[in-house]
């Protein structure tokens, strides 16, 4: 039983701050945004991102419009290093965005961190030490002034080392680290201190970044702190003021949007709040915020299906269904009068007026989603469930996505037929849609070579919607290479974003069913195939998900010639 | 590209409460709690709950504490008003928990609802109309008048029907339906007629409840439209004030906290956020974040993972790794100075005093849970970790916990070895841990009979840590009927909490690896086994799991005649 939390913990000490401003401030314009997915996000993943993942979260972030990406801790390991040498050799870094490094303020690993830096045109060097009373007594056993002094030194240290290396504009950036859990008075004096060694000027600014390195009280508190030392540091106009917001309470963006209104400019995070524990704030969540209000973000989250992929490669984590603006349940409504609603209010919408639509706080077109409605069969019944009988009845288990879609065509024909539907009508409703068992989309005398380098050759023959011919393409494996070869003849991009496979039956009956999620051209699309063999399975889910996409067409039969 | 957000959102409008009050507030008290789990949590579902994980739910929220619980939506379907004759009619309601019904305001669903209740002893009966200039509009069709009228005359509709039955201790609930889309003035107007109708007392408080149905603004504008109402509205001495925030900014946990410090007496949420859309506010996020300031939150969360599992199996959506409190990597670290410090705080700590932990901000105990440090094998580099060099090497896909949990072990070799691992070192530490192939801990000639009712009798030759003899036992299948007679003969229950089996190998040479994650008596443990059949592999790994756990053992060889 959880019982008697007063003798084991103490509420926060609020600020004294009758005069705070922040809860009457708007936010008008986008902050500074600094991704630390690459740091504080990979550091705190079970298995930390290789470097080819490592790339591609950086090409993602650099996509979406981040100019400040900190990319690592060069001094903590040689893959840091080595991931920081390859963005700056392999010229990954376009020109106008600012890479950042994390470094302790320790003499020898600033020292290291300088040495990883060579030849880069915009640093970033982001040190930090512990200020937080626990720390000082526990951890570090420093009073105030030792940690004053050792701030100062390497400040000292890495101005010196900046200044011997021209080559690079350097900027610079100092955190008191566990800022949440410290008294402000010290953390002035600290971050004071370390900005009069940095001597920075308001042409010339340098970076304070105050974490909630734990996220210990509401919101407000924290608001009230950032507002005492935006009012309190010296040298204020010279200061890029920066928050790094973790997640502990589960208030973490409404302490990044608090502490922006407080008077930060600045505010450091994660996509989907990836980092330590509960996470860094979700930088997507605080900028679609600002979208909805008005306020331009700065950020491209028009294929937010796209950075949520990436997101999950990189991090071996799903963003979970219920995630604000991505989730897979989102811009879904099951009731039946919130649907009711919605059309109603879809209807009445004028092109170009305000969005104001009941139960949709953001148009999921922006972000190249869609609004689905989820119809229930038969009642609200779990047993009544479309997923629940095509799996009891049939076998067939759905991924969510495809659930939710195939909804729509149940709907669809539901509306038309006025009636209640048994499970065999559903089934039936499924063959068809996903042309289950249908000669026209099917693939005949499919051959596959390997060819050099793990590479594999495909050459088929294809019926689908009164096409029949012949293609041929390469790919890492069976399926790569059929919709590279189906991509080819069509001359329309193709890609799969995600694939579920499982057995039907046991012994020489069983059969794969392959579910695929395509991408054709601007289009997301699910496919099914069911056959004995796992590669014609996914083949005809293949094909049916492209004879279901409208835009998508082989060419006509003068061009058929194989 | 997202662009020209002005041009399509505008930013919502402040309320001018210059002299709010609630920034000040500190919380130091529980508020009353409502679950709506069963209600907006149920229809927000793919697959809706079936009766048999509805009555596992509602049992669930009772041993958690709850008081008041929404059960369902009976007038909208056969399903919803049999699972509330189910309740009453079974006995399931104990004397103290109030079930609560919600209705829209039309006269044929509330003389429904009052149908379905016949026989509670306690019932909240709770109506809403939309009171929203959107739905007034769009989807009512009326003005202002036509819709205070409309709530009023049902609000005098269900006090009749409520005073002709006085079997029932019944208590009314009003909701202004979209309150967070709605001008307060018309938000009081409407509430202000219904209140009028009731005629609570101060003994015999009605509910107003204030939904933020689409979470539309920053919490600090919610917060200011609950303290506004709570001054303004009449009879606010009998009335209790209640909200209902949603998530779709990602603040709903915040919006739910500054409530109640705005004025509020009680919150409406789902476990762990389940709800339409983004979710409910998560009212054990809510409740924690007070346990952790040291208010008792007079709710039951001392065996967090036992709430999370049924969370899960409910609704079939997983809880997310980073959930606060819950998720599973949220007592995790794996910065080596984070664990440092934590080491060197948990080595200074008294027994009894304040909880000062850094990067801890609750004792995970007190949720029954562990701290976890995990431990990098090599280097930050992903192709170096325990969890990749297992997988690549041996093809052993490690569930998550278990990766957690084996991480521990490997750090413990490594700090008495103080050298680096080879995958060879990491699989040969894997096999020894977990007994693979260890004839020491060994099933022999299982025989399994099919009996009545789908279950199945087990009989097996069992060696395990020096004890053999024969277990027998009955369950659902295998795997149950074995851990019900390793439990039976130990004398200690076995409960099994997730269960993970993935091929290695193909053809004639596959073999099965079973992961289960065991609970013997109060610990909670990682058991795996490999074997060419899926019943002998789990019945290893449930040998492995027991030869884990320090408190179980087998009867002493006196007990051992078969």
């Amino acid at each position: 039983m959880l019982k008697h939390p007063q003798q084991k913990y103490r509420p926060f000490a609020p600020v004294a701050l009758p005069d705070r401003t922040w809860p009457d401030a708007v936010l008008t314009r986008a902050p500074i945004w600094l991704s630390t997915d690459l740091r504080d996000g990979n550091q705190a993943l079970i298995e930390p991102m290789d470097i080819a993942r490592k790339l591609r979260m950086f090409q993602q972030l650099v996509k979406i419009g981040f100019k400040e990406i900190e990319v690592g801790f060069p001094s903590a390991s040689q893959t840091e290093f080595d991931f920081v040498r390859l963005l700056i050799e392999g010229g990954h870094i376009p020109d106008d965005v600012s890479i950042q490094v994390l470094t302790q303020a320790r003499s020898h690993l600033i020292e290291r961190t300088f040495e990883s830096l060579g030849g880069a045109k915009r640093v970033i060097v982001h040190a930090y030490n512990a200020v937080a009373p626990i720390m000082r007594r526990v951890v570090l056993g420093q009073d105030e002034d030792g940690i004053v002094e050792l701030a100062s030194s390497h400040a000292r240290q890495i101005k010196a080392l900046a200044a011997a290396r021209p080559g690079t504009d350097w900027r610079f950036e100092y955190s008191p680290e566990m800022f949440s859990g410290t008294e402000l008075a010290f953390s002035k004096r600290v971050v004071d201190a370390v900005t009069a060694v940095w001597e920075p000027t308001p042409e010339r600014k340098c970076i304070v970044n105050l974490p909630s390195t734990v996220e210990h009280s509401t919101p407000n508190i924290f608001a009230d702190m950032i507002e005492w030392m935006h009012r309190h540091l010296e040298r204020r106009d010279s200061i890029v003021l920066s928050v790094h917001p973790h997640n502990d309470r589960g208030t973490g963006t409404a302490a990044g949007e608090f502490a922006l209104m407080a008077g930060a400019d600045r505010v450091e995070g994660c996509l989907f709040g990836n980092g330590e524990r509960t996470g860094n704030v979700d930088l997507v969540n605080i900028a679609l915020n600002l979208y909805t209000q008005g306020v331009d973000p700065q950020l491209d989250f028009s294929d937010i299906d796209e950075v949520r992929r990436c997101v999950e490669h990189c991090t071996q984590i799903p963003v979970h269904p219920r995630h604000p603006y991505v989730g897979d349940l989102v811009y879904t409504s099951f009731s039946g009068s919130h649907q009711d609603a919605i059309r109603k209010a879809f209807a009445a919408r004028q092109e170009g007026e305000i969005w104001d639509m009941p139960y949709l706080p953001i148009d999921p077109k922006d972000l190249g989603r869609s609004y689905d409605a989820v119809i229930r069969v038969n009642s609200q019944s779990g047993k009544g469930g479309i997923a629940y009988l095509l799996e009891n009845e049939y076998g067939l288990e759905l991924p969510r996505r495809l659930q939710i879609e195939f909804s729509q065509v149940v709907q669809r024909v539901m509306d038309d037929m006025g009636k209640e539907l048994s499970a065999a009508d559903i089934h039936a409703i499924f063959e068809r849609e996903y042309a289950i068992g249908d000669a026209g989309t099917s693939v005949l005398q499919p051959q596959m070579n390997e060819v050099g380098g793990g590479a594999m050759r495909i050459s088929a023959e294809v019926v689908l919607g009164g096409w029949m011919g012949r293609v041929q393409g390469e790919g890492n494996g069976p399926i790569d290479a059929f919709v590279n070869a189906l991509g080819a003849r069509a001359g329309l991009p193709i890609r799969v974003l995600d694939y579920h496979e499982h057995a039907i039956g046991s012994g020489a009956d069983a059969r794969a069913v392959a579910y695929l999620e395509l991408r054709v051209g601007d289009e997301t699309r699910h496919g099914v195939g069911i056959d004995g063999s796992i590669v014609r399975a996914s083949m005809q889910a293949i094909l049916s998900g492209l004879r279901r996409t409208p835009a998508f067409a082989m060419p006509t039969s003068q061009e058929q010639a194989t």
